[in-house]
């Protein structure tokens, strides 16, 4: 087995400061060995695997459709489920560790999933998770840390 | 067809306050023949499904586990999906509206991802869903109104 | 609680003889108050929901796509679960026995489920299952009464 | 992205010509630079793993259980889905193509499965599949040509 899978999670459009901290939350991850999982489209999607991938990482992306050619350029491992957005829950269980980045609706429900069912989730200092009751974090080094660490400690 | 699938959601364990309301909705519901969908356990689930009871309504549970038995007494149809809490999914994908009651991460879960995909959501004027842009209401008349003329006007 | 929960599966067209099966099924478990868990579309579908509507029935029909309106007009319950051909293992999941009548690959995937999970099924002496080591019957009366013995024996 | 995704499925206990024909199928997938899918656990799907390993390949587990340390220890990403045997629908639906080696069941289900939803599935020429209308071959290296020959072609 490689390092742990620790999934990056975000909108698919993005503003140009979440883009960087994904660009710097997948090449951090990849230098330290985890698998990137993610939801294999764009926005803060395709920002951490192009960052992971220019790091030499590996990257995973458990895609809502049923075609693997929908995922961005930088997945390795394109998993079609055609189970629309109900394969956000497949992420938040696989993962060992998660880092939410800005989002919506879809990233809220893959927070809260994540305390409900005891994924680490750490979010980072921005408007959208500030009434969050979660760990929260303002550099993506400080998020890669914390997510490294919980996931070696390993889910229940 | 019957009317509406109207999901009650919040948590397994709830004040006497929200069950209050849960079995007001629940026989509200019936009481204009729509069908309560839910996740079949205690709490919330299970007041809403014993006021839809009382008042001679349909009740759907859509189980985490494997075993039927593992339903509240007063549902009808006790659906085990063996998904674990990814069986939320399918409630608020399958509902035609949503009643939201109290409730912690779960809960919270399932509004976020109503949110995402469409399925129209309301809450009550408690502090859990204070922070949330969503239609939030005072009594279950209020909740159960809202609810049936948005699952009538249809999803997609 | 009704009666249990039996799923009937067969394929989205049939045959006359497959139609009539399916329709005196239904008929049958809902003169004997169990539920009639279906895929909720055409063909064998459609012909035991309308046996047991005509009975009195009550039918609950797990859907591939998001839309409750693509239910046959005798499903009471229809749901949406956006799930696809998954959907399948939902209904082998929640069912407490299942009659396999005719069908192709979806339905040989659905039986073969059901013998792995110990969902008891049950098949016609049909060409289909020919080679499948399963119970078989000849009248719709005998799938109806070992379906219902099984389920109410209960799974594990 | 690397080459195709190809599953290989089979039982958890397997015979030795099965483990065989399963690490030669591992190994020469790997050396074509399929990424193996498979179910993560023991049997057939240990020994496919341990063959793409030993030739440097990359390896993916879709496992039924919550805990990632499931997974043989061949697996590079171990994805714990919580779902049961429902993830098996998952592996048929990600995999470009399949390859069925013995099995019971279970695996019967994911050949049926596959040829509904049109993934491209070979067999061996063994008993299991004796009675199934699918493209069969004797030895590993036809298994894997035939494989992604299908998988190269796409779905959809």
């Amino acid at each position: 087995m490689r390092g742990p899978l620790v999934a990056v999670v975000g909108g698919s459009t993005c503003t140009p400061q979440e883009a960087e901290w994904a660009a710097a939350v997948g090449r951090l991850l990849a230098e330290r060995q985890a698998v990137l999982l993610c939801g294999g489209l764009g926005g803060v999607m395709a920002a951490a695997a192009r960052g992971a991938k220019q790091a030499g990482g590996l990257t995973v992306g458990i895609l809502p459709g049923n075609d693997p050619a929908d995922a961005n350029p930088d997945i390795d491992v394109p998993l079609a489920t055609g189970m629309g957005e109900m394969r956000n829950a497949l992420i938040v269980r696989a993962a060992g560790a998660m880092i939410a980045i800005g989002g919506g609706w879809g990233t809220l429900s893959e927070i809260a999933l994540a305390r409900r069912i005891e994924t680490p989730v750490v979010g980072f200092h921005d408007s959208f998770t500030a009434g969050l009751d979660i760990p929260r974090v303002q550099l993506p080094e400080e998020a890669v840390r914390w997510a490294l660490e919980q996931a070696r400690r390993g889910k229940v």
